[in-house]
């Protein structure tokens, strides 16, 4: 598939592409420019032309771009048209507030269940996802068809729970531990490293 | 100051070598070559020396570096000797999960307070730090030494936050709402988001 050759920067992108169309969606604009879209995106009107033809294009010289369609598009490439199955591993006060986003909900993202080995929260449930204990992780990710495993343990449980998730049929990981994790290339990973964050925020405090 | 010239890139990876080095503090490790901290992080020697020459070397050739020196260094660099006064705007459950971390309390990241506009949580404190009116926040930024504001409410409610901020004395956002902000040089930006992370592993699920 043509999308083996798209650099993450592109990948990188898309996101936004598709947050800022989902806007313009949402105020009932029906075309944009490359032009107009760059001002608002702060990227240059070249560099969306060269991104959105890594997927074919959609615009018409002259015409703009079709907003819904463009936004439905890169939707699809985002595989956003797909429901994304999750678990979130670690139902601390992280996990809870991940599996109450709803704008991870609207997108697809359906929490099934969270899992941890503390028996204060076992049993509980958030939203209707049940808090199971981690046991159950490897069977309940094979029976219900789950994508992304939500990695919210302690660093220190990082290495132990991943270890568990291989065991599975899992495909992504989402990681929260900062910790890199070793996993075979057919599972993705997409590091969160809030402290790392933190950090650069310090250092450009710091530097001024 | 020479910070001025140094790549976003090599910004990206400091906390990433201030992880590692932790890890081999707390190990009782006292010196490391570059090759074999290559070998732990997974980037090449000479990205290393690169790096780490970009802040004067630290190592005497052949001898490797000094872990514990090298570690409290680059702390140093990253502004990590100094305490951080954080405000976190949206007493929410991330708002409530970002102010429970204690590898952030750790680094001298401290939460001062947080601020909400929902009268169930105003008036509640979180290990300490209350929960006050969103009224408050400027003044509190300005009396209580806060450099950081940690954004944690809806993205609807981002730009109206964040011009609030701006009447304040505050040097940077955390910014978690999802939304591009739009802010002054000398105001620091670092966004988590979220959902464009997610969106990614979507991508590479779905482009397999």
């Amino acid at each position: 598939m043509a999308d083996r050759d798209i650099s993450q920067a592109v990948i990188r992108r898309l996101p936004r592409y598709y947050r800022y169309l989902g806007e313009l969606v949402d105020d009932e604009i029906e075309r944009i420019s490359s032009g107009e879209l760059s001002d608002k995106m702060n990227v240059t009107a070249s560099q969306i032309r060269q991104d959105l033809n890594n997927f074919g294009g959609f615009g018409q010289q002259g015409y703009g771009y079709n907003v819904k369609y463009l936004y439905n598009e890169i939707g699809k490439i985002l595989g956003l048209d797909n429901i994304h199955n999750i678990v979130i591993v670690g139902a601390g006060k992280l996990g809870m507030a991940i599996a109450n986003f709803p704008s991870f909900n609207n997108r697809g993202f359906i929490t099934k269940a969270l899992f941890d080995i503390n028996k204060d929260v076992i049993g509980s449930n958030v939203h209707g996802a049940p808090v199971l204990h981690i046991d159950a992780l490897v069977k309940f990710i094979n029976e219900n068809d789950i994508d992304i495993a939500v990695l919210t343990v302690p660093r220190q449980g990082a290495d132990e729970v991943t270890s568990l998730l291989l065991k599975s049929n899992i495909k992504a990981i989402w990681n929260f531990t900062n910790k890199d994790l070793v996993v075979p290339e057919n599972v993705s990973v997409e590091n969160v490293h809030l402290l790392d964050s933190l950090m650069q925020l310090s250092y450009t405090i710091t530097s001024r």
